[in-house]
């Protein structure tokens, strides 16, 4: 038997499924849904919750909608997590991201693993300024 | 022996440590050092190389200040940086983040952790379009 | 030269790796050993110390064999090894693990992860009653 | 300006943040709640929405409730959180884990982030029966 | 009831936990053992197990005493885990370690999380000289 | 448009780059670049920072050239980075590695997850000793 979860396509989709599908289409004026949903429908309930906090999470608020998509990014790409490194690359890059400013952002994710490492090992003392 | 290195104040400093003291409180207009540097200082090159490559990705680029600073406080949030969440958090406040843009970057380093764990656990195939 | 250290099989092994390879397969009842062995082989002692740590850790103990595989699973998730969540996904299936319990585990490992990005962020102190 | 968020007092609470703390104490059967809570009511649609999705993923299912709270604290083991080794550790214990079943849990979490280390450094191939 | 466990003394030990505390002291050519040990004694097998690994592990062999514990300690820094740095950071001096090779890994730990962000974030494929 | 960056040649590359590829050849005493340095390109600062560093921490001082690779391999078989196992691996077996050098590495390596994991979840209290 097969560990890999096939992605769910519209057209075999449940009813629950779907509405999730057609929100996320209405949600972001396109006309698929990418594989991540698709394979999270094996468990309708993760979809339904995980699209709901995402949508909350993502909408407009005190950050502009790229800043949000770049912040998502870097965690991304600091976790080397290559498919969402594809997905949020994508969605920043619709969003307005530059490719200047892709570069900027890893060249900020890869100095900041490096500067968090050193603290950590040499165990610095918080400053009271920063306390 | 002391495994910790103690911070390395100014009055203690080499000249080639206080060179570089110098130019980080010029470059940030601010009359103190922070801990990091202090303790990087027992490692001189290390603490030239490391300033001069902070100073030259956090310089005013394609990316605005404000959002660098938030990019470096989510990959450290990420990380459970302490002192980095601390003194990278104290930077992103004087750059004009506000505490509903704080809350909304938690939101969204947490989020990002939690759907990249199911993305690489499910092995999601990337789509053609992100290719 | 080639990095990568191909599985050695049973026919080419030495005396002392085929009595390792014998006791994992009187040990899980099967007839064949998975890669993981047959890569380690190229360190005999590496191969026999780990797995006799396996061996001991996974044996019957204060937690059923079931629960014990969820756990593995459940870090191998977090750590987003793709064999990891192979191997170990397929033992716990022939263990008894449904779908519908392979599906709550990563709910949960994804949760978690989630949560302890913002507990770390958020520097939140311990609870006396949890001391 | 401190970095820390200090914890919000039911006392201090709104009415918004109030009724999540009333579900939290309902839901737990117990009459305080811990400081994860109070830290996160400083931005209440996240303690709103990170409740709902525990409150969700932590209520019986397919797994039963210990081996749920066993699954979270593993990963939280593995991310080496203390705050949220301290609290799923109490919650995992008054869901009856034995002090035997602690040092098990321990020893399957140290192996495998010893195990996946060994495999993804060693590159293993998938095995054919595993896909 | 408390999570942490508290390091058991010798003068409490059993006699099976004294005789892997008689062994670290032999093999180590001190008359103390460390915290590490004491906490983990709680589990007398673990303790066993992960002691016999260690001194296997850490015995002389191919590569020199010095440099297994540099090894030891980069990883344990990478990982930011205050005690192990504290313990095999002891372990590294009394070895040889001096405070300018101390420096010169931590730069390359450091550099090494750096560079590994940007390989996983740019994907880079493998040369086929490395192959 | 594709998210991957594709390797840019020393035929296509404009003269700031070829100018640090040139310095990489000299260096290493080689007549190619590997993809890491051909894929950093897009970014020509980066390529040059990243390069001056690597290059001053990677120079002979206090450690020997093969530990000091051996140390980037062992955190980079830490971190799982594929590509950088391939690259580090390749660069320590010109300076001398030998198989059972490599194979003590990883044993180490997979042993300080281990261990680095146990004394986070116990959060064992740093002996006197070691301050």
């Amino acid at each position: 038997m097969s560990q890999r979860r096939e992605p769910i396509e519209y057209a075999q989709a449940s009813a629950e499924v779907r509405a999730v599908y057609d929100d996320i289409m209405a949600t972001r004026k396109t006309d698929w849904v990418n594989n991540f949903w698709k394979v999270l429908a094996h468990d309708p309930p993760a979809l339904r919750r995980t699209w709901a906090t995402i949508k909350e999470v993502m909408a407009p608020g005190a950050l502009d909608p790229l800043t949000k998509e770049l912040l998502y990014l870097a965690v991304s790409a600091s976790n080397g997590c290559r498919y969402c490194i594809a997905s949020h690359g994508a969605a920043a890059r619709k969003k307005g991201m530059s490719e200047a400013q892709y570069s900027e952002l890893l060249a900020i994710v890869g100095l900041a693993n490096h500067t968090n490492t050193l603290v950590n090992a040499l165990d610095v003392p918080v400053d009271a300024q920063f306390l």
